[in-house]
């Protein structure tokens, strides 16, 4: 590669290589995956030229940013275009278009992404799931079990491998510890979306149907330091945080979700959202509880966790 | 007016005025009443100046559109600058900054706008309340005695002396009945945003916080017979339904939300929501579960409750 024919085009062919910048430019756009409108979020399946020019599938998510306080100002002033839409008694509605540095885009990428990236995104119709405990032995275990999905991400931020720098605070005890660190989907711009994730050090506790009793400290560091380190860091007392554990988690390694309150965050609701307040409460009240109570959980039709639910008779 | 300086000021001049466009680049932000990162969304309060140059209040919604299919490579190519902002294994995220036509906003103008529109925009704080049983008893009980909120409507439905022929579903007996009916944020017109409500025919029970294991047979009937009423009427599987109690409730006479899983609906959230069959089994392991357990909730800082919690210091 090093004798391409410019150093541009050399860039470009380098860019889908490993170490290299995702050459967002060019991608050929496959399919949406999934449109929020509420949201204003796109799920793209999109492909871009490999080391040997095959194409290779990436996901994209693309998300508007929220308004920033100190902008709004600028943006009416700012616009470079200005269309009455329509106009009703004291109310009228306009189309303004603001210059680009006033109109981020979120943009993450999954490079090179698998079959299982692109179904992960794909609009699904939604099954719910009430899973008791010998479900969760018979069913859900073996199947978390039989999957190989990496999380070597997860082990990369407890090694310092990456993101060392985004470490909000850090807990380094082998067994009660854990590293806090902003989520991938806030862009820590404004506090409205506030949204950090505590991954605990220990590798042995896959999620809420793994605590017990034993697990109480931890918990409770988590809780505690987590807390105090977001009002400390962005000045958000823990009244205003909705910390909580999702089951089924995206992935098994143990983790607390920290959101601003006010912000309705994707997974928040009661189908899939545990306060931890709660789960500290449920295992003071009987350390069992994880392994005796049905959890219920959503799972979307082209899930392989739901398919072996459907093969037993349990949907 | 009609010997301004310039054409440009007296377009300006004329703008406040009715039948003009609204002057949008002369507006003065005075504060962002309410900012939905989720959403992408700012209500901001904004003056201009009014016929005799005295500043005049209004009211902009300022929301980002979603994204369009057809744009979508056009806005990867286009981006006038491009930045890395973290990667992690096959994870990486950019900022981008998309060209005017990619980025339009839809505002919405209210003007004039009164003290009313403004308070009706305005995002209030809110707290997390974890309330112990001796809060209950203490705080949150005598307020809820002390406040005269009526549920005459939810009377008249179970005497039919209101919305008889919008009942879905009634189980007549007087203890471990309940009527069923379409909720009245729900048109019926698309099962996307499905919402009913099932009101029980005792007048004894208020909330989540009276239930014990005598309230089992009543919360069984709603949950089975609820979820076949719906499945006969709508057409929608139990297993599309999320069937839950909110804590606390917007009255206090028990009631239970039936709505589609796949609909986001408000109040659908971890720190509001209990799932019936959660409750059923906390209460088949406990049956004093509910006069033990802490339980959370949010309270908008214009709320009276609150207010009680402050008093004693709870908050």
């Amino acid at each position: 590669m090093a004798d391409g024919p410019a150093p541009k085009r050399r860039r470009e062919e380098a860019a889908a290589g490993p170490g290299a910048p995702f050459p967002l430019g060019s991608v050929r756009l496959r399919r949406v995956l999934r449109d929020s409108a509420r949201e204003k979020a796109a799920f793209v399946h999109g492909q871009v030229p490999g080391p040997a020019g095959q194409p290779e599938d990436a996901v994209l998510i693309l998300e508007r940013t929220p308004f920033r306080e100190e902008e709004i100002e600028e943006l009416l002033r700012a616009h470079s275009k200005l269309e009455l839409q329509t106009r009703n008694d004291i109310y009228s509605t306009y189309r303004l278009y603001p210059p680009p540095e006033l109109s981020e885009i979120k943009a993450t990428v999954v490079y090179p992404a698998t079959e299982k990236h692109l179904q992960k995104y794909l609009h699904q119709e939604v099954h719910l799931i009430r899973e008791t405990w010998e479900d969760y032995k018979n069913i859900t275990l073996p199947f978390i079990q039989s999957q190989s999905f990496s999380i070597q991400w997860v082990y990369n931020i407890l090694e310092k491998k990456a993101e060392a720098d985004r470490i909000i605070h850090e807990n380094p005890d082998p067994c009660n510890g854990f590293v806090l660190v902003p989520d991938f989907k806030w862009n820590q711009n404004q506090l409205e979306d506030l949204y950090l994730i505590a991954l605990i050090q220990r590798r042995d506790v896959k999620s809420l149907r793994d605590l017990t009793a034993e697990h109480l400290p931890l918990l409770r560091n988590i809780l505690q330091e987590g807390k105090e380190a977001i009002r400390k860091r962005f000045g958000v007392p823990g009244s205003q945080l909705r910390i909580y554990l999702h089951y089924q988690p995206s992935y098994y390694h143990l983790h607390v979700h920290f959101t601003a309150l006010g912000y309705d965050a994707p997974g928040s609701c009661a189908e899939r959202a545990h306060l931890l307040e709660d789960v500290l409460d449920n295992l003071l009240l009987d350390a069992g509880y994880y392994q005796k109570r049905a959890l219920t959980f959503a799972l979307r039709a082209d899930e392989p966790l739901l398919k072996k639910f459907q093969e037993v008779g349990r949907v």
